[in-house]
C-alpha cells in the first residue's frame, strides 16, 4: 500500500471542524457573506439543495400535502400571544422597526424617525402563528379536514455563534402544517412525515438515521410529542436531521383552529408540524465527505456524470469536444432513480487535471476523462468518487472502459455508488453504537476525554419525568453529552436505568451532538 | 341566444377592479394575511407560481445560468455606496434595527434596547449590491466569466397602496445577475434574457407580448438600457411583465467588480440583470381570466384534468370512483407539454355540481364528470373552460365523449386550448392598439375619459433626452398616460414626431399601465 496524496489539506481525523470547513470552501459549495450570520449558497452547494428539495417536494404531494406561501413578516401580537402559552420562547428574531431610510445629512443613511411602525414586524423564525392564522379562517367544518399544508421559505433565528449549513442566522426549509379531527388523524400524520423523512434520508441522502420519540425536556415548546431523525457524523457526533411534532390541541386553542364535528359541535383541530433544512446539506458533508472532499449521492448529485475532455488547444479539440458531446448525449438517453441522467460536459478553459480535482473536491459522482488515445480506441476512462483509489499504487483508480459500454452500465454504477454510500455510512454507524454500558462509569469511559470520536451509546432508562428528568439531562449536559431519541423499533428494555436505578422501561440514545 | 348565468358576482365589463379581486377569491387563489402589505398565496395560487417557476427555471438553466442564493439582509452601508451612484434611489424597504424581543414588564414584547444592532440590516429590495459584493470577489480573470447567476427569492419593497399579486410589500421573484468581458457580451446576454422572457411569455403563459426597449425615464436607476416585455390586460392597460438591464460597468465600478483581460490588464465587467416576479401571476388573471372566472393556461395548470366523479353516498359509489381512478391513471399516461399530465380525482365529500364551479372558477383547462350512467356506456362528460357555455341554450357545453376516446384526445385538446388563450389575447390586443395617431388631439379622443378600455396606441417619437423628455413625459402624466416601451420588431418611423414635431426616429407604446 502506497501513501496516497489527498486532494484536502487536512484529514477528518485530524481537525474534524476545520476539515469541515475546507471540504465546504473546495467544492465551491458556500462562504460567508459578510452580513453577520447569513452566508452565500454558490452554485454547487444550491444546486444539491434544489435536488434535495425536489425529491422531498415529491414525498410531500404524494401524501396529499399542497404546498402554500406565508408572509416573511410576523406581527409582534402574535409572539405575545404565543409567549402566554409557551414557556421556553425563544426570544432571538430579526425585528423590523422602520419602512423606510432617510439621509443623514452627513453622507450616510438612517432609518427614517417618521417611518416607524406602530406595532414591529418579526422575520419569521417559523411561520406556526400566522399559518394557524390562515388554519383558523379555513377551517369551517369537518370536510375541510385534514388540511395538510407545506410551505418552503427562508427563516431567521438570530445566531450569535454561525456554522455554515448546520446554525446560521437565516437559514431554508420547508415547514408542515397541518390540521385534523382527532388526535389519531394528527398523530398519524406526525409519523407519516417521519417515516416520509426517513425514506427521503435513506433513500435520497443515503443517510442511515434512527427514528424515534424526543424525550420531553427535547421537545418542540408546546407540542405533546417530537419525533425525529438522528444521523451519525463520522465523528461520532449526533445531528439531527429532521422533527415531527405532534401539538396536540393547544396551538389550535391559541391561534382558535376550531371546526363543526360531524355531530355538529365546535371542536379545536389537533395540529402538528413537521420540518427539514438546509441543515441536511451539513449531515450529508459529514456523513458522505472523505480527505479528498465532498461525495454526492448520486440522486441528489447535480451532475452525476462529468465529462473532461483532455484538450491541448490546437486543431484536434474539436474532434474530442465531438465525441464527448456526443457521449454526454448517449448518457442522457439513460435513466437512474427513474429520472434522465445529469451529465455535464465540462468544456471550460483550463487543465485537464486540475479539473478532475475539482470535481473530486466537488464530489461528483462519476468523472470521465476523453484524450485523443481515448476518443481513438472508442474509450473512456472513468473514475468512481467511492473508490477513487489504487491501494497498490496511491494512483487514482482509473476504469478504461469502451464508451458504449459505459453509457449501458452508468445508471447501474450510479445505484452502485448510491448504495454504497449508505451501506458504509450504515456500517460505520452501527460500528459506533454500543449498546450494553449499565453503570455511569461505563458512560464516562465510553465517552473519555481522550477518545476522539466515541459514538453513541443506546442505554436503558426509567424515562423520568419532571424535576427527574431535569437532573439526569443536568447529569448529561456535565459530559456534553445529550439525550437523542427514543427509538421506534428498539428492542424492550430488560434491565436497570442508567440513571435512576429503577426498572427501565425503553431504550434512548446518548450522545454529542451538533 | 339564451342570457347565460356565469359564475361571477360582477363581470370585466362592469367593474374590472372589483372582478379582479373576486376572480382572486374565488379561485382560492390568495387572500389578505393580516399582515400590511402582504399576501397568502393559497394552494391553487402557489401551484400556479410554481408552475412558472419550474417552466422558466428550465429556460435560465438551458442558457447555462447557475442558480444560486444570496443573503436576505443587506448592511446598510451598501445602500450608502449604493445611494452614491444613483440618483433615483428608492428608500421604502425594511429596516431591522433589533436582533432581540424582551417582555416589556406589562404582559407585552418589545425590542430589546440592548440588542440594537451597530448598522441595520435591509430586507432585501433587490439583490444587486450583495451579488455584486459576491462577482467581486469571483472574478479574477476573463476566464472566470461569463459569470451568470440567478436567485429565487422573496423581496420586500415597503407599499402602502397594495393590489395581491401586482404590488406586495413582500413578492417573490427570480433576479438574474451577469458579469461579462465586454459590452458586446453583455447586450447579447440582456437580450437572451428578453428573448427568454418572451417565450415563457408566450409559450407558457398563453400570453402575447411588446418586446422593445424602455425609454430613458423608465430606465433602472443606473442602468444603460433596460428592455421589458408589455402585456395587454383585458381592460386596455399595459402590464410590464419582466425588465432585462445593460448596467454598463457603472455597477461593477460600484462593487469593484473586475478581472484580469486576455492582456493581462485589470478591467472592469460589465453586468446585466433581468427578473420576473409574481406580478406574472396577476397579468395571467388579468389577460385570461372571463366572466367565470379563471382560466388558466394548460402549461401552467397545476391540474390540468379535474375528474368530478357524481357520488350519492350510497353502495354505487366505489365503482364510480374505480372508474374515475381508472380514468386517472390512463390520462397519466399521457403527455402534454413535453410532460406527463397533471389529473386530480375530485373525491372530496361535497356535491358534484358545487365541484364543477368550484373548477370553472379557478379554471382547470379539462372538467371531466363521470355519473353512474356514463360509466355504464364508458363515458365521461366533458366541460372545456375555454369553450364553457353552449351559446344556444345558455347551459355549460358538455361534450359526451366515449372514455378512451377522451384519453386519446386529452393531450392535443389541451394543446388547443393553451393555443386558443394566446390566440384570443392577440387578437384582442391587436384589436386594441391604434397605429395611426399623429395629433394630440387623436391621442386625447383615442384615451377620452369616457371610453372604457381604450387600449394602446403605438405613435412616432424623436426619443428626446434629457429636460425634453421630462416635459414629454409630464404631458403624458397629465393625461394618466406612460410610455411603455419601443418595440424591437416596428416599422421604421416614417413622420413626425407626436410630441416634439421633429422628424421621428422610432416608434413607442403610450398606455395607461399597472
Ligand atoms: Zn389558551
Ligand atoms: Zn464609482
Amino acid at each position: 500500500m502506497t501513501a496516497i496524496r489527498h486532494a484536502l489539506s487536512i484529514t477528518r481525523d485530524a481537525d474534524f471542524a476545520q476539515w469541515y470547513q475546507e471540504v465546504i470552501a473546495s467544492a465551491d459549495m458556500a462562504e460567508e457573506s459578510g452580513v453577520r450570520g447569513c452566508m452565500v449558497i454558490k452554485p454547487w452547494g444550491w444546486g444539491i439543495w434544489e435536488r434535495m428539495q425536489a425529491l422531498l417536494d415529491r414525498r410531500i404531494k404524494a401524501a396529499g400535502v399542497q404546498n402554500a406561501y406565508f408572509p416573511l413578516f410576523i406581527p409582534l401580537g402574535n409572539f405575545v400571544r404565543e409567549a402566554e402559552h409557551v414557556e421556553g420562547f425563544a426570544k432571538e428574531m430579526a425585528v423590523v422597526t422602520h419602512h423606510r431610510l432617510i439621509a443623514d445629512g452627513k453622507g450616510g443613511l438612517v432609518p427614517d424617525p417618521e417611518a416607524k411602525l406602530e406595532e414591529p414586524l418579526i422575520v419569521r423564525p417559523t411561520s406556526e402563528t400566522i399559518i394557524g392564522d390562515a388554519m383558523s379562517r379555513w377551517t369551517q367544518s369537518w370536510r375541510d379536514l385534514p388540511l395538510m399544508l407545506n410551505q418552503w421559505a427562508n427563516v431567521v433565528r438570530w445566531e450569535m455563534r454561525t456554522r455554515m449549513f448546520l446554525r446560521t442566522s437565516e437559514f431554508l426549509w420547508q415547514e408542515g402544517h397541518t390540521a385534523h379531527e382527532s388526535r389519531d388523524d394528527a398523530m398519524a400524520e406526525t409519523l407519516r412525515a417521519l417515516e416520509m423523512y426517513q425514506a427521503f434520508a435513506e433513500e435520497d441522502v443515503a443517510l442511515p438515521v434512527i427514528v424515534g420519540e424526543k424525550p420531553a425536556n427535547e421537545r418542540f415548546p408546546g407540542a405533546v410529542g417530537t419525533w425525529s431523525i438522528e444521523a451519525m457524523m463520522q465523528d461520532g457526533k449526533a445531528l439531527q436531521a429532521g422533527t415531527s411534532h405532534y401539538l396536540g390541541t393547544s396551538f389550535a386553542d391559541a391561534a382558535n383552529i376550531r371546526f363543526q364535528d360531524r355531530e355538529g359541535s365546535q371542536q379545536l383541530c389537533h395540529t402538528t408540524s413537521w420540518g427539514v433544512s438546509t441543515r441536511m446539506v451539513g449531515a450529508m458533508i459529514m456523513a458522505h465527505g472523505d480527505d479528498d472532499g465532498l461525495r454526492v449521492p448520486p440522486a441528489l448529485a447535480p451532475f452525476q456524470v462529468v465529462i473532461v475532455p483532455m484538450l491541448r488547444e490546437d486543431d484536434g479539440d474539436a474532434a474530442i469536444l465531438e465525441y464527448c458531446a456526443g457521449l454526454r448525449a448517449a448518457l442522457l438517453q439513460q435513466s437512474a432513480f427513474g429520472e434522465p441522467l445529469r451529465v455535464l460536459l465540462d468544456a471550460k478553459p483550463g487543465k485537464a487535471a486540475a479539473k478532475r480535482w475539482d470535481w473530486v473536491r466537488k464530489g461528483a459522482p462519476l468523472i470521465v476523462e476523453v484524450g485523443p488515445r481515448d476518443m481513438e480506441n472508442g474509450k473512456v476512462a472513468v473514475l468512481r468518487r467511492d473508490a477513487l483509489w489504487n491501494l497498490d499504487n496511491g494512483k487514482p483508480a482509473f476504469d478504461f472502459a469502451a464508451k458504449d459500454e459505459f453509457v449501458t452500465n452508468a445508471a447501474a454504477v450510479l445505484q452502485q455508488i448510491q448504495q454504497f454510500l449508505f451501506d458504509e455510512a450504515h456500517a460505520r454507524r452501527e460500528a459506533n453504537i454500543v449498546r450494553d454500558i449499565d453503570t455511569i462509569e461505563a458512560l464516562d469511559a465510553f465517552f473519555a476525554a481522550d477518545k476522539r470520536y466515541p459514538g453513541w451509546a443506546e442505554v436503558q432508562w426509567s424515562r423520568p419525568e419532571g424535576g427527574a428528568l431535569d437532573k439526569v439531562v443536568e447529569q448529561l449536559k456535565a459530559r456534553k453529552l445529550t439525550f437523542r431519541n427514543v427509538p421506534l423499533d428498539a428492542e424492550p428494555a430488560n434491565g436497570a436505568c442508567l440513571f435512576t436505578g429503577e426498572p427501565a422501561v425503553e431504550r434512548i440514545y446518548v450522545a454529542r451532538a451538533y
